[in-house]
């Protein structure tokens, strides 16, 4: 088969990866910082290291590292903490997620915030003019953009745009569901408040692992509440960070593998890895580009992106596309994506798209196939 | 090592558990129930396969199978769930861990609240005829019983407990967390809202997996949004069951590995199971009452119990004697085990207990380990 849903989750995963959950499960499968006993030190040691890999990872040792289970949860625990907080005025890219826009939407129906997308050209440039004029006009309270849109690929100038943001103190926050190990970021600048990443994407780590970085001095009511393993006499949340985040049992095979996943990427390193996904995504774009029939959508020359290509099939639905696809061994990811208002956006809603997207392991084979299946759908249909 | 801290995680899993993980994350690790190809399709029929082990497991075929990642995060969205819903007189067992306490602990202080302990008598018997006093006098909106104590193993009368509710219309709770797969219970009666399952505790499956049981008849406002691979136009979470209250990716190693430990526990039979489970408490009660500076806590004839015992040690802090058995190569838990009102009534707060728990795999090496580490006890404290 040839996956082309690197976007929803990476696969395969380095074999390392694999390994290592395999064997650390196996051997240190006990409890993990609940506990003074060998085992539950060494599980530990391991969540300690793999903060640290974080943050060395996304350049930002003064941040704290709150592991959660998936990237959904993060954002959750951030959006909704942020608008506990206080929060009213909230820009958003138009390129958010479901895991964004319905926290915000629930909000909104409440009547307890308002929700602004950032000014975006018909040439899909933030307009960082425009954008100015909208916080002159309402005050930016939280600025939520994602770093690569998951239907289109497309990176946002976070620097920029946060810089903006910070002059009318609002808080900030970067979901870097698509981008974690694969485009540098700089999360240690005093604009990013908040970077989430999504262990089993860019971070080739497995399911069940996310989180969110944290600057310490920002005050985030907490929005789940549960067992810390640690100041359990306190029936509030403990002040300490990741404890205030950090409730229930950690995911401790989740962590080997995000682990392995690290250290598998720290050896390739991101630049190199970076330049390894425009390489893929040129080949992708080579290949879809040879079919008449085939409209990329959102593509613009001059802007930068992740190798995430979303298609229009003349004549045919998106979800046919995604079947006829899947017969021919392809998998594809069909219709909206999470991600609605991108498709508004782009003027596909509410059919939505045909999304390729890359990963490191894609190879020839996988191109190969794809083009096997785009003559098939070129023959017969 | 011993290891005596199922309780928190169960330690090993059965070999099947470790091995269908690998093989299937290898082999099947491409996204879950988001796609329409082979790859999503196999691990969505997986998902699907483990719901309905988990509806047979607890006997409710009629009742909805929700995954989360952890039993905490279940607990935060009932909890808050219902609450939102209107609940305002919520009754706990006095065993309730801090994934429930802290949890209400937070609407408590909102003032949105009530939380009254159910009364359960000096020798650790629920006294049906106060709890009905109880109601009467306040009627509950929301009643929370763990099923057996994480401090101490007792199991509660769950069925009587949740019939009383009943003829008050609250809705009602079970925490299995320390239960599923071990101790049978009919999850579903009609008078069972909800009941909470902990993937890695006595169910020996891997961290990362959780869940709970929903009656389709219960209003649930959702606690958390986010993207569900399905309405994704609608911004609402969508009305149908399970994605109403399933947000992100699905963790597909965690329900490979709770997948291969439900077919385990069917292989064994709970039954069997949980006679295995007594003989292993007694075997535990036997070694520790050997040594006359250990007392036993909360342990009462005539009571019904999960094999944990919670110790405290004569002239030793139960902290210090986690430290000394772990010298010796005994994992145990030691100080509040998340549970400050359960030692509260045991009269064990703030210090805690020592606290012991088996599993499946504990065996007569592990005794040996334990009574070798209570000889050194004995011979130099």
């Amino acid at each position: 088969m040839a996956y082309f849903d690197n976007a929803a989750t990476t696969y395969p995963k380095p074999d390392e990866v694999y390994a290592f959950m395999d064997s650390f499960y196996r051997m240190y499968g006990g409890s993990a910082g609940r506990g003074e006993y060998a085992l539950a030190n060494s599980a530990r040691g391991l969540i300690d290291e793999t903060r640290r890999l974080l943050q060395e990872l996304l350049h930002c040792s003064a941040k704290q590292v709150i592991f959660t289970p998936t990237a959904t949860i993060a954002l959750n625990m951030i959006i909704q903490g942020v608008i506990r907080g206080g929060a009213k005025s909230v820009y958003i890219s138009p390129f958010e997620h479901n895991a964004v826009t319905r926290v915000l939407y629930h909000f909104e129906q409440l009547g307890q915030i308002t929700v602004t997308e950032l000014a975006v050209s018909e040439t899909l440039e933030y307009d960082l003019a425009r954008i100015r004029y909208q916080f002159d006009a309402v005050h930016p309270d939280f600025v939520i953009v994602s770093h690569a849109s998951n239907v289109i690929g497309l990176i946002a100038p976070v620097e920029d745009i946060f810089a903006l943001a910070k002059k009318y103190d609002a808080v900030t926050l970067v979901d870097m569901a698509q981008t974690a190990g694969l485009v540098d970021l700089n999360v240690g600048f005093d604009t990013i408040d908040f970077a989430v990443f999504a262990g089993h994407k860019t971070l080739l780590g497995p399911t069940g692992l996310s989180g969110f970085l944290i600057a310490p001095s920002i005050l985030l009511p907490p929005v789940l509440f549960g067992g810390t393993g640690y100041d359990s006499a306190n029936q509030d949340m403990p002040d300490s960070l990741p404890e205030k985040y950090e409730m229930g049992t950690i995911n401790t095979i989740g962590v080997a593998g995000l682990n392995a996943a690290l250290k598998w990427i720290d050896r390739q390193t991101v630049e190199k890895l970076c330049q390894l996904e425009q390489l893929h995504r040129i080949r992708l774009l080579e290949i879809l580009r040879d079919y008449d029939f085939v409209t990329t959508v959102g593509v613009v020359e001059g802007r930068k992106y992740v190798g995430i290509v979303s298609c229009l099939i003349d004549g045919i639905s998106s979800d046919s596309a995604g079947s006829i696809f899947s017969s021919k061994g392809v998998a594809v990811r069909t219709g909206l994506q999470c991600a609605p208002r991108t498709h508004k956006r782009l003027g596909t809603f509410p059919a939505g798209t045909v999304r390729f997207s890359v990963g490191p392991f894609t190879d020839e084979k996988d191109y190969a196939e794809l083009a096997a299946a785009l003559d098939y759908i070129a023959e017969n249909m």
